[in-house]
């Protein structure tokens, strides 16, 4: 027995996927204790959106490293933080005209949630949040109950209130699928919360992912997303985007909503937002909702990670020009023509995404299994996910090298079409 | 207007008790951008045990970069992992005979109580928790629930249900205190969960601090927590001890509850187990326990982070001989020797604490606050904790020389005699 | 001031619709202290099915009284109950093969709902309940969930969870509704339930009533319902029928789903079953639901009344034969007829009903009331239900004289059409 | 099989204890279908404080239905409850200097406590009640949450959330118990309240019972009752007397706190208030807290019960002058030298009691269970209450002759002392 099966919790998880023990990495390629190369189209679940060990964001680490730069600094401030919230405003904000406050928290994704959940009660005075079919927002309690997946939630141990769900508006229906979701559904929401009698209040808030990228790559409709802005608007309610998982560029843009005409009031980022896999966490927020906040009220000890805005500032300079943006796109389309032509082949398939997301619906988590461990036999790292884990999910590097991306993709496709065709 | 006054968020804290910015550390002296420097007796909020840019972590963690070692793996294994697993279970957990395992989980203390809440919650089918009066254990829903103070509590915008808090039972009754700490208290506690009349039943668990370091430098009675910890046994509820601030060395010795004669069922710690201030969280859990989990329940982006492992495992040099851990008890001495004549000169002071955590409870937030900042513009970080903020936290680094010690005690006593004095 | 201003609370409601002193009560006509009659069309919220002061059950009760029968009894046996059940078997449940438990409980609507809540949830080992929009269940904390009026939500307090409501089935769309009712929707609802990452379970039970009373008179659809116990059954659910408003007669048939291929778990009954207005309350409950109880595990002082058994005996005559069933229908016939012509003449007006329960919806809570007023003036009692007071609400003793009923309907029309020609 | 076990309810539990069919009875006697006359120190529960089929009462019963009084009237006014409320006013309310205003709802004392809850949170704008260990509230959700029992609070199927529980401060502490009951613990509890950093919140209303009588006749210490009313006052919240069991005249003067110079806030009486047996509650509020009522917010169909007001007036004449009161007294000491030598014959018994509600705990619910039946078999009805039903109560008619008390008393000590020192 090694120290893992000695000593590790029985809830490890992505090492029984994966059974090697990883040493090095970079860019797109995983190299394990024994040598063993893998081509990595999971990018550590999508912080990695700029490759393992990004030369630029490594070196500027070093340096501040070697310089005895703070490296934890809680919300005092420090002249990392400063550089990189200058950078920040500069290269993302100030061009889209967005006003808003950055709040620091606790590094993570479900912290970044969960602050925005008690901003969104305090402003409004509310307590009730809406939520979606097939979303995933964390794993703390308030997050959790925003999180969909019965699995996780039937971990909670006490019931999960304050968080109703409804389905959520994909842009293309999944095949078999009966939730009714769209644009009907969302008007049928509307008559209820306009309804005194129906059982149902006005929330606090809509909290929304643009891609359900756990959920199993889901895109929602741009027309229902801003309908339901509108509702939100409407009903006096917080509009709010968790962009945790599809921010920081995975689908070409900064921000996945890029282009949509939306105007979140709360925007909600982790994952790669730090740059290289050391955490952070942020959110956005527009100042007449941020003035609810007292000094202190949610705090958090890893606020303040000095090399994840060392590293974070560095993510900047991909958006000050359109090269990895362009290279995204070009990208997209190789991984789009790639995986295409198995809808054809297998009706029973879907592919679903944007920009350097994707996402195979084989419609059964045993073969998502299977294709998972073949390709990791084969030395490629993707991960599945959806519902049963049926959705297997496309997230390199945007950084991955072609040579890679193709590499990757024909492991795949061999894969993919060896394991369904097999199975048929 | 600076960045932080134009686009940080209304929340930011400690900046506003801190009012400079911070650009260099090393060990106890933190440096900002006008090159005054700082005698750092707060040590990130506990975080920073081993000092800033702690030489040998730091090394380490350049080293580990340049050799592109995996910074981000999720629960996958790395390497990295491994070594800082093999020399905290042969340097921490072997010589202490404890079987517990090891789960990582998002790198936040409140993540790891939300972990344990979880698991015991499940292994014993209940779900109401025991938690204690002045205790702090996050700011998460599920953590929050757990945490007594009343300002966080009010920011959670929904009830925090399924804890019920009783008094903490302190080594020494706090001045004027009336909420009757103590073994007497803990018997009709007992009493209750025994009568099936009572209105309360036997929780889940009894998450407890060893000391209440955000509560105010409360440290708990020895007797009261063997007590507390057979109470459990008997009632079948899980006894856990939240370990995070105090844990690591703080108190001279690795667990703040070594030498007790206690058996937790699950450790929470955090802070101090990634090294140098990089986020790492970790619980330690009885296997008979742990066995509940299933894989993947609770998940998180940043549970394996390479660095938090690289400096962590370094951090298990402290404690493979007593060099360190003696100089904690040396430096606590000369702590108490400084501060112990302010008890005596100002009868309404009160002096806790052990190892290299003291607190000095001078009965006012408004004096509290005024140390605070005459100590900042002295050259002195220090910080206010407990019921409205009363009580003077001193957690230096461990590592603190001698000089910088003595420096900062000098500080804090004038300044100190100065504000209360002047205030009688 | 009289003795009601100066000291019943400010909670009172009806008497400040019907501001008169009642006194004596005969049938379908009421008496006020200064000789005025009204014409009943509320019958006690629909309690006086068999008019006030019912001549065969007022005998009984009076006999009753002076031979010094048991008038209380909590759940022990009397003869008074013994009788009730013997006669209520036999009329009504063995002519439908209904093998359902009679559980007597406080004698009062909501605390059968509360009680049939109860055994849900420890049926099913579920927490969940599906209630309506526009549903009424009740005033206590565990009924009032399953309400979805607003204004009584509002004045519990607490947060009402471990309830969700969807739209409710019509028969007959509202006019200008967009709630989304009907079979499209329940479909849509299954597929939620049926999906694991939807973010909602199966519930313990649906709750539902055939007849939304104080809803405003929306009648279910018979396929919705019967679809609706279907997925009851797919899902492993339990259908529960409130029947406390429009059971006991008020439909034409005992039962207001008697004809409808429908076989509940649980049917709760209130107002009508104690014949003449004193209070009782029964829930009829399949034996494999009913086993679910432990003795006394759901008491109430005034289980077992004397008086309301003795006149719920007498009820049963009723139920014998065709009789009163049969002049429910003629009744609803001459009711449909009066108010028909009103959809006519004022397209916004909506007629709603069946038996003898119909409702004007009026689309406008002032019509409405004064409505309501100008009938109480002009010597009919009328009562306002629905979102915002706005039908009129028909529900005379199913008994009433002919010319009363004829007389009433006069009055209803003429100051129908007054008020609402005049605002036209 | 008899109707029952064909068709009631499992749950239906006194007719297990007493297994008769009841035909009639009259003031202190009861006689089953075979003529067997038992002896009632039960009083239904103690509704029967004027015994059955008080004869002023029955007589003004008949006499409202001959001559067709409304027997039903919601909250309408009526001519009985007009008079009803003159004499309760005058008999009760005045004399006291009470300016309380009378709410009527549905006629349970579940009910009143769900009104009382609502008000109190409405009022203050709190969540939290505070509730003792061993009462009992009642059984709807809102009601149970206040119930402290565990047997009944299984049955919820729910959380029950904001109430929380502490020790009652009994008169005379129970033998053997470590509750901690009395001042030392409230003071605690005040404490607890005034620290912010304790985890809970002051309350909107504590809620009390003057004597527990189903918690097994525990009786409050007066001073623990004044201090427990002024800490409410200092923290804003209510002070609520649930007198349902207890007033009525049955601790022998009309509200069982009288005399203890206490001033509840709001007074939740049921039970006997309806005279015979037929339902009635009551809330008695103080003007400046009901006017946080909106008409018609806390509903009920049974809120005007026209027999109830009737005889619930007739029961005013016992008040109006010493007599039954001093009956009261007088009886009450024969009980307690009937049964006090229990006590001093075996030491584990504990005598408590007060007016005519006397406790026998004989420290086993086997043996309470033992001398129930054998009682019962010797034609005296008596109930056991308390934790594991190990406690006797004794509460017959108020109205009881000497002869019946003497006889009853008599049968109860023989099978006491037979079941007690059988076991000895």
């Amino acid at each position: 027995m090694n120290i893992f099966q000695q000593r590790e919790s029985e809830i490890r998880g992505y090492c029984r996927v994966y059974p090697a023990i990883f040493d090095t990495a970079f860019n797109a390629r995983q190299t394990d204790v024994e040598g063993n190369q893998y081509i990595d189209f999971f990018a550590g679940a999508g912080v990695l959106n700029f490759g393992h060990n990004n030369e630029r964001m490594k070196q500027a680490m070093i340096q501040y490293l070697e310089r005895n730069g703070v490296t934890h600094s809680l919300d005092m401030h420090s002249v990392a933080k400063q550089d990189f919230m200058q950078r920040f405003v500069k290269t993302i904000l100030e061009p889209r005209n967005m006003p808003h406050k950055m709040q620091f928290m606790g590094p993570t994704g479900t912290n970044a949630v969960e602050a925005a959940l008690k901003l969104a009660r305090r402003a409004t005075g509310r307590q009730q949040i809406v939520a979606f079919s097939h979303g995933f927002h964390g794993m703390t309690l308030g997050a959790l109950a925003c999180t969909s997946n019965e699995a996780f939630r039937g971990a909670a141990g006490v019931p999960l209130n304050h968080v109703a769900h409804y389905p959520f508006g994909c842009e293309t229906p999944c095949k078999g699928c009966e939730l009714g979701c769209g644009l009907a559904s969302l008007k049928q929401l509307r008559a209820s919360f306009l309804d005194s009698s129906s059982g149902i209040r006005p929330p606090a808030a809509f909290m929304v992912e643009v891609i359900q990228a756990e959920g199993g790559v889901k895109i929602a409709d741009i027309t229902w997303l801003q309908e339901l802005q509108a509702l939100a608007r409407e009903l006096g309610a917080l509009f709010i985007i968790d962009d945790i998982q599809v921010g920081c560029g995975r689908t070409g843009s900064y921000f996945s909503f890029d282009g949509m005409d939306l105007d979140p009031d709360i925007i909600c980022l982790a994952k790669g937002v730090g740059g290289m896999g050391t955490p952070l966490a942020l959110n956005l927020v527009k100042p007449e909702i941020d003035k609810y906040w007292k000094p202190g009220e949610h705090t958090g000890t890893f606020r303040g990670q000095g090399l994840s805005f060392v590293a974070g500032a560095e993510a900047m300079s991909y958006f000050e020009d359109d090269e990895l943006m362009s290279q995204v796109h070009k990208n997209g389309i190789t991984m789009l023509n790639a995986i295409a032509p198995l809808e054809l082949q297998f009706p029973h398939i879907q592919i679903r995404g944007t920009g350097m997301i994707y996402g195979i619906d084989v419609a059964s988590g045993e073969h998502a299994k299977e294709i998972v461990s073949e390709c990791f036999n084969a030395g490629l790292l993707v991960s599945a996910c959806g519902t049963g884990g049926r959705v297997i999910k496309l997230i390199p590097p945007l950084t991955i090298p072609e040579q890679d991306l193709q590499e990757g993709l024909a492991i795949l496709l061999e894969k993919t079409t060896q394991v369904i065709g097999g199975a048929a």
